[in-house]
């Protein structure tokens, strides 16, 4: 099941450096894992900002907040979720 | 080079139902053409709305508006554009 | 699984009466089916408001968009849908 | 009676661990506590958020405001009230 | 149980001059019956606007939206509804 | 002259304890003065906010902003006024 | 006593001309008429809008009311007043 | 060439208290001689608000920008410029 | 002068298709004869939107204001200015 | 390819004033270097905000997206992307 996620990063400036590193290596990680998994099926970013907007592909809404609130940026991020079903004019085998 | 689409459709109550089914097809057909020629990328329909999210991959911005503004539903959508480009976590070969 | 629902109604005042009257029998009608189903969990009204609060019980994403773009007011209505899950302090059984 | 209430979370990031994770366990306690009374009946995680959407079900204005303002988590949440009655096409007998 | 509201009044255009005259006759005697029953405490004028703020003193949220939806001009309003409790620094004895 | 005001409070959390209760006490000595005065009308709690909607009775603007920029948290208030007046329907005397 | 007062018009297309023609000439009197008595202070024209912002210099809310909604064009503008008083910086005798 | 300004000040809590006491004499001194100079026509306080409404007549808007951009307070301001011509229903001759 | 202008453009559906067409026909010699003056100096359109971003060079807001209240498709526009000025770090000559 | 970028600047007060100096030292060099290079065509400062408005002419999503995240105010700035094309319109060669 589909569903449109939008992640809007703000990191607070006084976090320290070492940390920021830390949080950014564990967030790659864990995002390139569920790619891999298929679960995180698209991510991109948005033009002009620290953000991203990504398809994820999970079980239901239970499996799509395990993965959101595991995210190492959660704390710092701003979420947003669509829930997404297949177009009646799509072609693309795999876009639902 | 890809581009987030969002289309919230409204169409008058008042246009005549032969009209609207004949948009209706030729909207379709349309999407379903540039979706072969993988220019439509992706097309989802939003839950609980008459709206889509949709990635685009066209040469550049005039290719997209030409796109957008000759959808036969055009005069009635709301429609957002949003450029993106590749992630840096990203592992899938064909999301840039 | 579980899906907030807000539906607020505005029927646009050039309908027929007995054209209303018969989307309102309908509509009636369709969430009580749902409701005795199980899949339409709640629906209260909002006061000084024609809207109701509402939480769905589906299988998914496509089963909500089905339920919802088949209701009789729909193209009355403006919706927003909020995916739900179990809270951890929860202890009523059926919530979930 | 019933109102609906969202509850967002914000905890400062300077928050002592300990006395956040005091705040915590105070509010679980607190929040079960009412559902065991019947107050707070229903309360459900926003996917995605740090966010809730629960159902009170008190006495009157006061009690609700009572319940709300002595959450251990109050001075960190944006609260929304929303008086609720029963939907004319209610069919559960104990939703109202 | 005390409730604020207001009420934004946009009378269409095209409403015949007749029944729109009855409409706000009827408005008038429905507001002063409950004025005079002392549900409805108090209606004042916003300074500029074709709109109103109310104070309203009814029994539950079933009452205040039976008296709302019932109001001549429900369908030419927005209304908007917030409930009201004693403030603990009040010191006049009615203001709950 | 009759003034709607809502005063939404949020106190910094590093403010001092006896800092805050000094504040908190003078605020209440402060409004219960304007309202033996009959100035400060009515003030009633919002249910589940720290907010506050009043009415204030005034000679004109000028002594409106010296009563409410003179509030002891008014530094910590977001306020906002609405200039209001007798409405046609008003049955009550004092409601002017 | 000030406020500022800032009118949105936006006329109807399908007003009749002679029907337009007359309300903006008696609009056009009425603001002359209330400039001449001193109580419309001020008027300029927004760049690039049909709409203006105004200083009116009347006794109260009431006689505010009263004059705004006697305007012409008040079916079809939206109002927003904003009520002013003597700046402490202020050098200009006659700005209160 | 009149421009319409509005500043919304919000001194934060920790400036030392004679950082501030000398930017507000100096913002005073500041607008005042601008004042003289004609070139600040208007300064009003908005009631409620640590806020004012002013009327700028300058040479072009970059003398609009030189002016603003040097307020001593202008890094605590919230400011929106709204460019103004004299209105075609305008008597008074000082206001263009 | 430099002002910054978008135009979004929202033409009613029952227009009749010979005064559309009269309309765009007029709008285009206008803003051409524009451009060529030097008064319009530039003109983009907004990708996937009927919509336009200009910058003009005028005398000052009354200009502006002829200019724009002038253009055929004003009464079908929502318009919004902002004005210019030199950037301290510009290095193209006719940027101001 | 034309981007229309909107950048407003909020620096943080307690940033040591070396750093700020050694970053708007920075940014002025990087801007001036891109506008040489003619792919940050236009800047404009905006009156009475600490913001610009720039188009950026560059060969895609990605370079754009490169040379706003590379700005040594990126951290921060608010910054909106809005995609260009020419306007049918527009008789400028050079706007496209």
């Amino acid at each position: 099941m589909l569903y449109h996620v939008t992640m809007d990063v703000n990191i607070p400036r006084d976090l320290p450096a070492d940390e920021r590193a830390d949080i950014l290596a564990r967030e790659k990680a864990y995002s390139r894992d569920l790619q891999r998994q298929g679960k995180w099926r698209h991510i991109w970013r948005v033009a002009g900002q620290y953000a991203n907007v990504s398809i994820l592909d999970v079980q239901d809404n239970a499996e799509l907040h395990e993965i959101l609130s595991g995210l190492p940026l959660f704390p710092f991020m701003e979420i947003k979720v669509t829930p997404l079903l297949r177009h009646p004019s799509a072609i693309r085998e795999d876009d639902s």
